[in-house]
């Protein structure tokens, strides 16, 4: 029997899901719902196609008529699902019902757009599709004075990206701090000020209380003081896309995301599934590090998660491990990577957390075209447990915090991880004793001086 | 009562012994003793400095005043130690003799000579020290035609490096591959082919059997056939220099270099001695991935050692994990690097190997400046444990390497390290599904299809 296999979303969690469902089941009928008119693209690129560092067509890696001559899969775009029954095990779209035998739900998330008055004005603007860039993109020439609402990585990709492009930027954040929740203050300081040196100000501990303007925005109104603009950038974070979870009665977690098992199934009241997966930015998922569930939207976990879910929609068999949610982000120069869990996050778990630091270089000392690098590795101070890393450096953080992310997963503890920790060194590529691994040492060492204190 | 600690050898092993030691009990006398003119250096940094990317002063870190006025150590230069007396606690060295509470043996290796006719000539140089480097520096000067023997990593680093200088360079080597041992050969052959398109030529299959000349060499024969030169390089390998240790009457292991404990201490007559530690080139230990013991001859490698070694010498408490011995070599536009077993010697181990492979990007497909990156990881067919893995790429190919390093140290079965697998992404820096999960997902492929046929 031909299995029908339907894709709700085109985002990367729905494409790696339908290209793995019709690998793994090549006989398989695979459609692809998406109210995008563009797919296989990388929303994250676009604060670089803005800058001009690649293109809009550069950023999307195939068109639909790719996927139907060269993989088999059938792609409907400015397509909306208007109903979705989980019983009868259909889907509507463009007027018509389906028939499915696995859905694979990957609605993705939308910009949260905080509830104040003026956020619908024109002129303000979310990050999330091209259509979304295109937009920025066409608005930023008449503009001169930009305001990015939210200092997350996103923001701050965004800002300085305006920057680049000669635009006079000013960051509100909510928090007392630029990249909040995943990086510690210690760390986030130097990104803060770099792109102060590069320009860009800073109102910190500021949420957004209105946009200004009648017709378009032309000001933003933050802790009480109002900053004048030609355009607003709402970098304020993703919620989970609800509407069709909700339409076939999914199980919606503490976090106001799809609850999912290892294999990326959904629940209905409490009984797992077995012809419904869940992936991507929708999704709440295992933490390695927390005790709760976390969501993990980054587009590496949406391909993760989106691989199982097709593998398993065709009748294949993955699953996966708890998510540290490794990130890494680059700003201009510098390099800014983080995994697991933040000391303010730790905190919030009630986590009593230490940490170990260290700063050096991306290569030998000597060897010309290095940059400083700083690894901070905290760990569980009961159990010893690394929970969470942050990089700093001008190159090369991305490999190193996959390490570090790898052994946190592993639940490590200090002591182990140094007692194991070995560096591949060359001088153009490392000191001889990488960074990370000083910063484990000095992480162990602060464990023993406070056993002691203990004692 | 003041302890007085020694080591013997001022290499990476030895001074990273010196400073941890005196660090851990800032009490005690520590003295080094080195037959060496420069200490503290980095002798990997030789091919960088005359290519002229670096200098001879850079690559020293530290000059001996330093160590005694900033960290009160004592360094006796130029100074060989003609006498240990394991049982008296004794060394003897520049006439005098001196007691010791602890001792530190860091004596490293020597450079293999292959006993062939001329190796001892004029002209005939080895890489291992400043004094080294320099003497080729001179040497290089009235040279045209330079003949390196040995493919290995120093071998290929040295010989583009004299390419570089605008020598005519020919590379001989007894394997059929370079990079023999610790690289397949589908992973070293993009190495060799892309040394070729620069114009150095490769002799393979070929021993050195003799070096031409009278008062300096002036060819080489390898194979049978005679390679015209005006000086040679030997890039043959590093053997323990055991010279201390059989003084001292330490247990020497099966691969020729001395047995440690994980605390890095040495044994005589099978009994484990609770005064005298080994680091560094000397040392045999044990291997994360082999069944027998192994030589891990790294810088990374030697200061691990030396800082255990140091701290255990000044009665503190540290010890090692078992090593896969990570290395990454620059050679020009391409990193290369490895960790644990290569084909070749898990097939000398007896270990029945299945590989996964997989060719991506450095960064994201469309964002400028990326290259290509191709991961190969090894596993153990029966256990599915992975067993080695190796990398080629234009750039960050180190803390990658360093990832599976953890992994594979870790014995994690290839499955486990897939279900876990997350990667930080930012288009400047990965692809969104990193390369190494990409190998690893291929891995477990080639395994589910193995374990079809077996069945």
């Amino acid at each position: 029997m031909v299995k029908n296999i339907i894709v709700i979303g085109s985002g990367a969690a729905g494409m790696t899901a339908a290209s793995a469902a019709k690998k793994t089941d090549p006989s398989s009928n695979v459609i692809v719902f998406t109210e995008d008119e563009h797919i296989a693209y990388s929303p994250c690129a676009i604060p670089w196609v803005l800058e001009g560092k690649t293109s809009w067509n550069d950023i999307i890696m195939h068109d639909p008529s790719f996927y139907s001559e060269e993989r088999g899969i059938d792609i409907r775009t400015k397509t909306k699902v208007t109903a979705a029954d989980g019983n009868a095990k259909t889907v509507t779209a463009g007027g018509k019902t389906y028939g499915y035998d696995s859905l694979v739900v990957a609605t993705g998330g939308n910009v949260f757009r905080p509830p104040v008055k003026g956020v619908d004005l024109k002129n303000v603007f979310t990050v999330r599709t091209i259509n979304d860039g295109k937009r920025i993109e066409a608005a930023m020439k008449g503009s001169k004075k930009i305001v990015v609402a939210g200092a997350g990585v996103i923001g701050l990709e965004m800002a300085l990206s305006m920057r680049n492009n000669g635009k006079s930027v000013t960051v509100i954040e909510m928090m007392d701090q630029v990249i909040p929740r995943i990086a510690d203050r210690d760390m986030a300081c130097p990104v803060q000020r770099y792109l102060e040196s590069l320009g860009i100000t800073f109102i910190l501990s500021a949420p957004l209380q209105s946009v200004e303007g009648d017709r378009k925005a032309e000001g933003v109104t933050a802790s009480g003081k109002t900053y004048e603009c030609d355009m607003v950038i709402l970098a304020t974070g993703v919620r989970a896309n609800l509407e069709i979870p909700k339409m076939l009665g999914l199980d919606i977690g503490e976090l106001g995301a799809v609850v999912v098992s290892p294999e990326m199934r959904a629940y209905r009241n409490s009984v797992i599934t077995d012809d419904i997966f869940v992936a991507g930015d929708v999704v709440q998922c295992r933490s390695a590090v927390a005790p709760g569930p976390t969501m993990s939207q980054l587009g590496s976990s949406a391909v993760k998660q989106g691989l199982i879910a097709g593998k398993n929609a065709a009748g294949g068999c993955a699953s996966s491990g708890a998510f540290a949610s490794p990130w890494v982000s680059v700003i201009g120069d510098m390099h800014v990577a983080g995994t697991g869990l933040s000391e303010a996050l730790a905190k919030w778990y009630g986590i009593d957390t230490i940490y170990g630091k260290a700063e050096g270089y991306t290569r030998a000392r000597y060897y010309p075209g290095g940059t400083g690098m700083t690894v901070k590795i905290l760990a569980d101070v009961n159990t010893h447990k690394m929970i969470g890393a942050q990089i700093i450096a001008g190159e090369d953080a991305t490999g190193r915090i996959d390490w570090l992310t790898d052994a946190i997963i592993n639940g490590t503890a200090a002591e182990d991880f140094l007692e194991r920790a070995e560096n591949a060194y060359c001088p153009p590529t490392s000191m001889v004793r990488d960074v990370v691994i000083s910063a484990a040492e000095d992480l162990c060492d602060r464990l023993k001086e406070q056993s002691k204190v203990i004692k």
